[in-house]
Formats: C-alpha cells, sequence, structure tokens
C-alpha cells in the first residue's frame, strides 16, 4: 500500500466521523432521544425541564465538546465511580506518553528513516510507505543510536509517568475504601460449600459462625438455588402468604423483598398459634429442599467479616469456603449457586475453550491480511490478476480500507462470547464476571490483531513458513514496520470510527425509534440505561497504547493518528460517562492492574523488537544498550508489584478498623446492621409486569420511572446484562403484589 | 555399553556397598563412636548404659536392620517430627508403586521388549543393553498395545496411591498443628519494615497494636540488628551488669539469655532509683541505634496472631509486613534484619545466579557423556583410538563406571551452594531454607542428571545439534530407553553406594577420631548432632522415582535397582532418624507439596515420552490413547491442589480456635504468655568457650553434655548450619557468665 492508499482510507473515516459527529449534535438535543442519550442523567434525576428551541435543535453544535472538557476528575469519580476514574487515566497517560514520543520521533527519527539511504524517493504521493519506517536505514548506519536514544527516552519517561499514575490511583483507591462506608458488602462474607449437617444449611451455618465468631456474627441468609421450579413454589407461596389474616403475622421484610427476606425463625415461631402457621410450616419444609449449600453470612463489624473471608474455616478445604461477598447490586445471582468444587473445572474447560477461539480466529485474520497483500498474492497466483486490472480507486479502497474494516467487523462478535464464556467460569459479582471478559478480550486482541497480523503478514510477504520459534523475534522485528500501513488504517477504522459509532449510538438509537414507532414507547426493545463496556473499551485503548509503543520508533508516522484518536477518546468517553451509562457497580478500580501489566508489556515488547531490529541492521552498540533496558523495565515492573498491586488486591486492616471505630462511634454501624438483616441483599427480585417481554436486549433495564412506585421497583431491579444468564431475573410479574402491601402495612 | 559393562558397574558398587555395611555394623557398636552414631538417642538421653561384650563387637551383625524394620511411623513421627514422616512414605510411596511397576513391566513388557524383531540376538554376556528396551520394538508394531495397557496401570495406580499418601498426610498434619500446643512460634507474628516514627521502632509497634489489637496484644520484642560492633555494646554491657549491686535489680530473664530478655520498662523504670539505672539508660539510648526495623509481636491467642499475620496493616504494602514467625529454635537470626524492601532483589539474584549455575554445570554433564559414549566418539576422532586398544577391563570401567561416579562427585558440591543461596534469598526460618535448598536442588538435580545427560547423550550418538524446540519430545522419546544403561550405572553409585555412605558417615568418624587423636576430645573438629539433610536426600529420592516412572515402560530392566535402592533406603533412613539425626526443628510436612509435584511431573514426563515413543514407532492407536491419560493425569494434580495443598499452605482457625479454647480452660495459656515473655525467642545466646575454635564444620553443635549447666546452654543453643550466615552465633564466650547467675539469683 502506498500513500494514496492510506489516504483513500483516511477520507473514508474522516468522513463517516464528521457525518456521525455532527448527526449526534442534532440528535442529542431532541426530547425524544433523552432516554438514549442521558441515560446516566435520567437515572441521576439531572436532567432540566425546558429543552433549547427549534432552530437551536437543528443546528449542529459543539457544546457538549466544551462540556466535556470542562468535567473534572472529581466529578467523574462521583459519576463513573473508581472504575471511570481509571479509564480516563489510562487515556491520559497514553495522550503524555504518546505526545512525548511523538515530538521525539517525528523531529528526530523520522527524518533519519527517511534519509536512508536503502530506497529510492519517488514523488511523495506515489511513496511506498516504508520509506518512512526504520526499514529504510541501511544496515550498520551510524544514525542507529538515535532511535537507541529515542527508545531510552520513550522508556524513562514511560515509567515515570506509570510511577506517577499507580501512586495516584493507589490513593484514589484507598480514598474509595474509606470514602464508601455505605458499601455492605463489607460486613458480609460469601460461605460456599456448605456441608450438610442432617438438619439444614442453615443450622449448619448459624452454628459454626455462633461457635467461633459469637462477638461478631450478626446474621445469615440461605441461598436458594434458582430455577423454574422454584418460581412454582414462589408463586404457591405468595397464594398461601395473599390469605388476609395472614397479614398481621408476616413481617415487613418478607414484604419488601420477595422470598429473601423469610426469616425462618419468625416463620417457625408465629406469635400465635394458628393453622395458617402449620401451612407455612409445610410449606417451608418444602422450601428447605431447594436451598443451595451457600449463604450470606452477616457480621457486625467490616474487619470481622474480612477476617472470617480471610481464613480457612475447615480442615477440608473444599468446604465452608468464604470470600469476601460483592456488593448487594453486583451480585451475579444466577452463579452463586453452582457448586465451590466445580468452579475449577469450569475455569480450565473456559481456559482451553478460549484458547480453541484464539487459534480458530486466525482463519479470518488470515483472510484479511490476504486483502492486505493483495499486490503480492497477484505476482503469484495470476487468475487475481484481473481483480485489479489497473491500480484505481477500487484497488486502493481494497487494500487499503477493507481489511481493517473487515477486522473490525469480525472482532464486534469476540465481546459477547468472552463475556457468556466469563459467565460460565462462575464469579459471583458482575463486576468481576465483566474484569474476566475485559482480560480475555485484551488478550484475544493483542494476539489476534497485534501478533497474528504481523506473523501472517510476515508469511504473505515473503511466502515462507515460520520454521521455528527462532524466527519470531527477528519475524517481528521485520514485521513491525511493514505492517505499520495496515495499522495506520486499523486505527483510522477501529479507532477513530468506532469512537464516534460510541458517541452517536445508532442501535440503540434504532431500537428506541423501533420502540417508539412499533410499541408506542413501551420499551420493548430498547433499554434504558447501560453499564460502561469497559470490556471492550479498556482492551481497545491498551492495545493502541501497544501500537504506539511498538511503532514510536519503528514507524513514527503512525503516532499522530493515534494521539488523534486518544483526544477524541478523552472527550468522548467524558462525555458517555457523564451522560449515558449508568454505574450500578463497580470493580474499585481492579482495572488498573491489567493495564499496568499491558503498558509494560508494551513497553518491553517495544524494547524487544528494537533489538531484533538492531540485530537486523548489525548494530552492535545499539543491541548492547538495549538490553539493560529490557532489564531495568522488568525489575520496575516488579518493584511496582510488590509496592502498589497489593493495594487492590487485599483490603487494609488499618483502613477498614478505623471506618469501623468511626461508625460505632456515630453509631450509623446499627443502621447497617439494620438494612443488612431486612434484606439488603435481595435474591428474587420484585419486577413489575411492563418487564414481560423484554427477553431479547441484553444490556436492559425494565419499567418506567413513571411514579414512586415503579421507581421504587426499578431500585431494586438492576438486571442489566444478566438476562443470558439470570433467567429468573425477567421471569415476569412474579412478586409484584407484595410492592402493593408496603404501602398497606408499613410495619410488623 | 553391554552387559559385562553393567555387570562390571554393579560388582564394583556391591562390593563398595558390602564391605561399608559389614564396617557399620562393627563400628557402631564401638562404644568411643557413639557420638557419631547415636546423636540422637544421646540428645534424648536414651543411651543404654552396658554395651555389648568384646566378642560381639568385633562380629557384623545385622540387629540394627531389624531394630529399623520393627520401627513403627508413630516412633518416627515422634522422634524426627512431621518431615521425617513425610520422607518416610515418599519412599514407601515409591516402593509401592515401584513395585506394581516391576510386576507388570517385567513380565509383560520385557519379554515383548526382548523378542521385538529389530535386532539379531547373540550370547546374553555380549548383548547389547539395548534389546531390554523398547527400542527393540518394531515400528508399528502389533504389540505396543501391551506398553500402552501397562502404562494406564501404572498411571492409576500411581494416582491412587498418591491420593491416598494426600489424605494420609493431610490427616497426619492437622494431628501434628492440634498435637503441638506448645509451639510458640503460633503466637507470634514477626513485623518487618516498622516505619521509623522519631522515637523508636518499639514504640511505633506498641502504638501499632494497642490501637488495633488492644485486646489480644500481648508485648512484642524488638529485634537487633547483629554484628561486630553489637556484640562490643553488649561485652560493654555485660560488665555493667556484672557489677554486684544489680542483682537485685535485673529480672531474671535477662540472665536468662543475653540481651533479648531486656525488657525496655523493666530498665527504664527500676524498683529504685539509682545511678546504675541512669547508667542502665544511656546505655539503653545507646543501644536503640542498633534496633533494626523489625519485631516479634506476641499475642494472647494463636487465632489473633494468625489473623495478624494474615491482614495487610498498612496502606503502604511494603510497611508492616506480618507473616507468622518461625518457632524459636527454627529461627535464622543472621536474616531477620535483612530489609523487607530488598527481599524481592535478592531473590531476583539468586534466581539468576540460579540459572547461571546450572547452566554452567552442562560442562562436566558432557564430559561425563563423553564418556558413556566414547564407544562412537573414537569411531570420529581416530586419535582416541589408542586410548581403548582393546575391550577389556579398563575399557568396561571407563564407560561403565566411571561417568556415573564422576557425575555423583560433581554433585557433591551442588548442595552446600544451594545452602548458601537460600540463605542469601534471605529466608527468616532454618526450616524455610533447607526446604527452598531442597526445591533448588531437585530442579538442578532433574535437570542436570535427567534431561542435559538424555539430550546431550543424544547429541553424541547421533553427532547433529538439537535444531529446534520441537525435536526435544522426539529426543526424549529416544534418548530415554538408548540412556537406560548410564542411569543403571547412576543408580547403583550414586544410589546404593550413597545410602551406604550415608550409614558409615566416615566423614563425621574421620573427625572424630581425628578429634580423639588430636585434640583429646575435646570435639574441636567433630560435631555433635546434626540435623537431617533433607535437601540432599529428598531430590535423590524424588529423582530416582522420576527414573522408575520414565523407565518402567521404556527399559524396566532399570526398576529391580531402583526397588532394591529403595528397600535399602527404608531401612537405612530409618536407622538414621532413630540413632543419628536430631531433630531440632521442621516444617511441618512441607517436603509434602515439593513431593507431590514431583511425582506428578514424572508421572506425565513418563506419559509424553511414552507418546513420543509411540509417535516415533509410528502406533496411531497407542499415541490416541495416550493423550487423555494426561490430561487425565493433569486434571487430577489440580483437584489434589485443590483439596489438599491448602492444608500445607495454610492455618486454619477451626483448629487453632478449638487449641485455644483448650489451653484457656486448662490455664495452659497464661504459661505460654509467661514464656514468651520472659525470653522465649533468644536473639543473643549464651554459648560456652569450648566453641571457640569450631568454624570449620558448618554443621554442628558445641558443648558436651557433662553437667547439667552445659546441658541447659545446650538447649538454648541450636546453631547447627548457621555458622556460615550467623557470625554472632559462634562469637565465643561472650554470655557464659550471666549462666552461673541463674543458679544464684533464681527469681527477681
Amino acid at each position: 500500500m502506498n500513500v494514496s492508499g492510506l489516504l483513500t482510507s483516511a477520507g473514508i473515516n474522516i468522513a463517516i466521523c464528521t457525518v456521525l459527529f455532527l448527526l449526534y449534535s442534532v440528535l442529542r438535543k431532541q426530547p425524544g432521544n433523552v432516554r438514549v442519550y442521558f441515560g446516566q442523567r435520567l437515572a441521576q434525576r439531572k436532567s432540566k425541564g425546558d429543552g433549547p428551541s427549534l432552530i437551536e435543535r437543528l443546528v449542529p453544535s459543539a457544546s457538549w465538546i466544551i462540556k466535556a472538557w470542562q468535567t473534572t476528575e472529581e466529578e467523574l469519580f462521583a459519576v463513573g465511580g473508581l472504575d471511570a476514574a481509571v479509564f480516563s487515566r489510562v487515556v491520559i497517560f497514553s495522550i503524555r506518553i504518546l505526545s512525548i514520543a511523538a515530538i521525539i520521533c517525528i523531529f528526530l527519527v523520522l527524518p533519519i528513516n527517511y534519509f536512508g539511504h536503502s530506497m529510492h524517493h519517488t514523488e511523495i504521493g506515489l511513496e511506498s510507505l516504508k520509506v518512512f519506517t526504520i526499514g529504510n536505514v541501511g544496515h550498520r548506519s551510524r544514525w542507529l543510536w538515535v532511535h537507541c536514544l529515542a527508545l531510552y527516552i520513550i522508556s524513562l519517561c514511560a515509567c515515570a509517568l506509570l510511577y506517577m499514575e499507580n501512586k495516584h490511583l493507589t490513593n484514589m483507591r484507598l480514598a474509595y475504601i474509606s470514602g464508601s462506608p455505605q458499601n455492605l458488602g463489607r460486613f458480609t462474607v460469601l460461605v460456599r460449600a456448605i456441608p450438610w449437617s442432617g438438619k439444614s444449611y442453615s443450622d449448619s451455618v448459624t452454628k459454626l459462625f455462633t461457635d467461633y465468631y459469637a462477638s461478631s456474627y450478626l446474621s445469615h441468609q440461605i441461598l436458594y438455588v434458582p430455577g423454574r421450579k422454584l418460581v412454582n413454589d414462589a408463586e404457591k407461596m405468595y397464594h398461601t402468604l395473599n390469605v388476609p389474616r395472614m397479614s398481621k403475622h408476616c413481617g415487613s421484610s418478607m414484604v419488601r423483598c420477595g422470598l429473601c427476606g423469610v426469616n425462618e425463625k419468625s416463620i417457625r415461631n408465629p406469635s400465635e398459634k394458628s393453622t395458617f402457621a402449620e401451612d407455612i410450616h409445610d410449606f417451608a419444609d418444602d422450601f428447605k429442599k431447594k436451598e443451595c449449600p451457600a449463604a450470606l453470612v452477616f457480621f457486625r463489624t467490616r474487619y470481622a467479616a474480612l477476617v472470617a473471608a480471610q481464613t480457612l474455616e475447615h480442615v477440608n478445604p473444599m468446604l465452608w469456603v468464604t470470600e469476601m461477598a460483592p456488593e448487594p447490586e453486583d451480585v451475579l445471582w444466577a452463579n452463586i449457586c453452582v457448586p465451590y468444587r466445580l468452579l475449577w473445572v469450569r475455569k480450565l474447560g473456559i481456559f482451553i475453550a478460549s484458547i480453541a477461539f484464539l487459534i480458530f480466529f486466525l482463519l479470518p485474520v488470515s483472510f484479511v491480511q490476504g486483502l492486505v497483500h493483495l499486490e503480492k498474492l497477484e505476482k503469484k497466483y495470476s487468475y487475481l490478476k484481473k481483480l485489479s486490472g489497473k491500480r484505481n480507486f477500487i484497488f486502493d479502497m481494497v487494500t487499503g480500507y477493507l481489511p481493517s474494516a473487515m477486522l473490525t467487523l469480525f472482532l464486534f462478535c469476540v465481546p459477547p462470547i468472552m463475556i457468556i464464556s466469563s459467565a460460565v467460569e462462575g464469579p459471583v459479582a458482575r463486576s468481576l464476571r465483566k474484569r474476566s471478559a475485559c482480560l480475555k478480550v485484551l488478550y484475544f486482541i493483542i494476539w489476534n490483531v497485534f501478533f497474528a497480523n504481523i506473523l501472517s503478514g510476515s508469511v504473505f510477504e515473503r511466502f515462507d513458513k515460520i520454521s521455528s520459534l527462532k524466527d519470531i523475534p527477528a519475524q517481528l522485528a521485520n514485521g513491525v514496520p511493514s505492517m505499520a500501513v495496515f495499522f495506520m488504517t486499523y486505527i483510522l477504522t477501529s479507532g477513530w470510527t468506532s469512537l464516534a459509532l460510541e458517541l452517536m449510538q445508532p442501535f440503540a438509537l434504532l431500537l428506541h425509534w423501533l420502540d417508539k414507532g412499533l410499541f408506542k414507547g413501551k420499551n420493548v426493545l430498547s433499554c434504558e440505561s447501560q453499564t460502561f463496556p469497559y470490556h471492550t473499551e479498556l482492551p481497545r485503548a491498551l492495545l493502541f497504547g501497544l501500537l504506539g509503543f511498538t511503532s514510536a520508533v519503528t514507524a513514527p508516522l503512525m503516532l499522530p493518528f493515534l494521539l488523534i484518536y486518544f483526544f477524541m477518546a478523552y472527550l468522548i468517553y467524558r462525555n458517555q460517562f457523564i451522560n449515558v451509562y449508568v454505574t450500578k457497580y463497580d470493580t474499585g478500580g481492579l482495572y488498573w492492574p491489567i493495564a499496568h501489566s499491558a503498558t509494560i508489556f508494551s513497553l518491553m515488547l517495544m524494547q524487544v523488537i528494537l533489538l531484533g531490529v538492531f540485530g537486523l541492521k548489525k548494530s552492535a552498540v545499539a543491541s548492547g544498550f538495549t538490553i539493560p533496558l529490557i532489564v531495568c523495565t522488568f525489575l520496575f515492573h516488579l518493584y511496582c508489584r510488590q509496592r502498589f498491586l497489593p493495594v487492590f488486591k487485599r483490603k487494609f486492616a488499618q483502613v477498614i478498623m478505623e471506618m469501623d471505630k468511626q461508625d460505632e462511634l456515630s453509631g450509623k454501624l446499627e443502621e447497617y446492621h439494620d438494612q443488612l438483616q431486612s434484606g439488603a441483599y435481595c435474591q428474587f427480585k420484585t419486577t413489575s409486569k411492563t418487564s414481560s417481554t423484554s427477553g431479547n436486549m441484553e444490556d436492559c433495564e425494565n419499567g418506567k420511572l413513571d411514579s414512586p412506585l415503579v421507581a421504587q421497583v426499578k431500585q431494586s431491579d438492576s438486571g442489566d446484562h444478566d438476562r443470558l444468564q439470570d433467567p429468573d431475573g425477567s421471569k415476569p410479574g412474579l412478586f409484584n403484589a407484595p410492592l402493593i402491601f408496603t404501602s398497606e402495612l408499613p410495619q410488623l
């Protein structure tokens, strides 16, 4: 591909982006689209009453850019949680380091590459883009020390910036922990693999925790097997409860949240004896059969919960497995009853399946690379020649725009598959499922977009097989500069245009319009609020970081494209966090260790590739200087792991104890205890009838914010992403009746 | 090498073994050698008064074998601790599985190998030993299913036996934990990287632990930098203390163990004011400067200590690092003040150095393999021909006996090097240092004895380089059967003869005699009691297990040699545990996870090698059946890791709490508190003057068991193996005087 091919691709993408931006700035002002573009504001009731005038509405404007720019980190943290702050820091870090790299490489390295003596220069428009890469520098060139110097400066700056980010985010994480005393998950331990004692799991739990944690044990909540049968039983129970006389005996907790507030004692020992009590007793016996050997155990203090979660309770480590419970709205109820002994089998199965998927995906990648190297394939297979009779716009598009667009399309199917496979692994928290998917997608795209493209590209280039593992560094050193052009078009397509699509939300908009047109705004197809798709956006940002590092010295022309991407990302993601996405759960910054490791990997890969290039160019001095740099970078990584990683992996006694003390003094601890005991963790939720048919959108939220009553339903129903795994979440109209009780029976 | 070469080697080794056994059975009866052969009994005061008569003394006998045979596992556990029991179980497991393998392979596999049709059979004496290996079976042989069947039976039996051993040892470990309530280390947490608060480290510790662990914190003991300067200060202090009037003020704790009992408060607030108190005060201020930022913190209950050790105390994970402290006699005082922030650098350095050593050791291995393949080298380099003019006894010895003897000699230097490098890594317990060395030696000999010999052997065999990583499985499949003969001679030399030497203890005996002759029995050169060298013996047993597994199906003739080795090991090691070695510290069975992993590795290596062999023999069916076996073995390993490993890695709330409860009821808890506060952990020990010159033996213990007073010295002085790292331990005659106080001043 030459400069004109690149320009074709750039032209197409810039045109698409511009149109999408303009459309967005108009569409967002239409009152009918509020649900699509201001989900977050709706959830926070920030939406203003007065909209812009009709003329204003139809004129494209850049006001959203200004607003996004003015948003401070504190606002972002308040709205999107620590995860949003981490994501924003990743983008800012990338902008900083790529700016430094761009300045150094474009003014120092690029001229040396261009005036290297290996190639003959033609007119700039027809010039092959390879003249701008390190491939154009001659063997044993005395100018390679400039590349080595640039490598040193970039590496040192990256390490320094990374250290600063680590420090900043560590402090933010500590502030996050101490700043969220209302998190009930910190009082709660999830106990799994409870042994069957003969009576019930509940009795076993009570016995163990009153025996060993007498002073700090508060109460517990047994978990139930989700499934159809239970739902039928629950319906039966509902009818039983619906008998008028029960209204005196049954506590508000039961009413408030379906089954989970059912305190066994209150059922077994009603204040006055009656036939109803016997009915209930029978039912409770029936119900016990579906108990699963897991429970949420609540403690009086956060520290006691932390200690219980850390300790091995039983001499058989496969029994009484404890871990900190996720926050109530973060729990993935569908996985909570997965037997603990099966977890490792599931993990192993998913690991193997992921590797198989990784390998299978090489097929589309090879096809894409075949298009990129059409020119060379033609020479080999003459029948392809008619396909590109002469070099024209079509040919430029087929080799320039099409491959990266196809790769982007192929990659669209990856995140949903990874979310499903992460759910099968059996995490008990949605945030952890998303994090696990993020990690999988990251491995996937680094392998399939970066390595597979470079290596298969080299294969097409030279038509010989990679004979052994030893060739791979040389192949990379050769491949990265020569594949730079393909990656530039990939940045244009997957970066720029995807960002524009992210802003414009065409899919959500389409569904919203269909809803309006076909179902009269009943929100059958569309969804109200989504959570931020970290598992697609973070890996993409990190991949572009990797591209930036690896191409900085070898093919500096890529840096401006990347910088534009990151600047746009900075503005657009801020806008999306503030306006569109709702934060229902977060990992508490657990994405940062992923980003840190990926950055170090990129940094070291850049150094290894340059070591390979220096080797190919037979520059012993430059190679010699690169090796200590690799060692130092690795040492830096090890140090950071020691210094910062534990903050993200473990909890701190000191912080937790201080919080406990303060809450005890202020009396808030009692309040939290009440919340826990009155059913903050609600396994079977009350869903309103309107949600009955919404099974087709994954990332959806049901119900409308019309009346306070339905709003109450909504607050307890946070079922995004879970429709696929949590069949009970979408079970219609099961416990909508008890909600009406709430107003009728405010207390016991 | 042919059968006669093997017989030469076997003859030499059997002769050596017989002589050594006979010598041992005579020497052990001589009263003068009691110290060498009955160190353990001496330590336990079990030595009988009446020895055998003069004639009995000079007649070789097998009584020790009978005694060793009759020893039960309980006795072994009582004498040698859990580690001895683990070692014994490893030997028993090996005997069991190798017996099964031997029966199957010798009766089923060996005939098929011998009557395979690839070779022409000659007279049995001149027959190459290769006819007994799988190499003799033809390509696409229809008999390969027998090998596959044997592989299945061995694998399944091994997994079943391993499961049983795991279960048995898990129970033993639990019994060990609950059966040793007197272990003071369980009340103690080692705190490192204490930040400097401006006053002293001691104040910081007091503040933190009274703030956060008010109910369970007992007291603490600041650690001091070991070194010359301190020793001078200590001498000064000793002279100060030696003033007669101090006898009234200074507690027994100080007297009992040098400096460690110095309770700062007792010095600062003496019961009556005097000039002496001021002196002490000045000295204490002086002394504080050498405090190191580490302390032993004592808790009221084991559970509180466990919780404190598990929790991250400070928001900076590099400060206030807590871990469970080792037992008092297990502490490696020299490492206790290594700054925590340097630990990872040390570990990394040692890791790199170990790899370098591993690679460097390929030189002697290649030399050894050159000797083994002398026959083939001759053909290549004609000048070697005169070396072996004709095939005679010398040639048999050079190719048969010499290589394995040389390898064994080269390997002698490895364990001491590994002990030193493990000490540099910075473990705070001697048992952990030995365990770390054990792991290093294991990796080392598996790589250098097994892989390096096979791969370099193949290189000599075929005179071509290993061109890529992909060739390695094929090389192994080819190499294991062809190297079987070398390994047989290695078993004879390194196994049989080493065992005989272990029994005979020629080195210790020689030193003891020299002592008697030159120094009139003052124990200048010899040592009194040694601890069992797990770091040399366990890797050897595991290596032989590996050889057994990998050769079982491919070269079954090796199995009888291995079985004899393990039978002898069973008897000899029991004898040594009961009579010779003293158990001063143990890891509590932490050698078992190493043995388990090594066994699984051996099992899977056997399967992979046979997969390679079946591939070479072009037997698709047998290969096809082997793959699921490999997968299942790996799944079994993962299951065992889940089910059993945590018992060895973590502590159990349940067991620990029960112990606490019982001790509280019986009032023993107070007793333990007193022990802890009166200086159970004694950093600067009282050593008697006789030890002044004993710096040349590493594994030594000083002093004599003549009087009760010196016996008391001995008990507090357990300095084996530490002379190298702990210069203060051998500092002569520093605190021998205060011991005399003990009898003068029995109480405060």
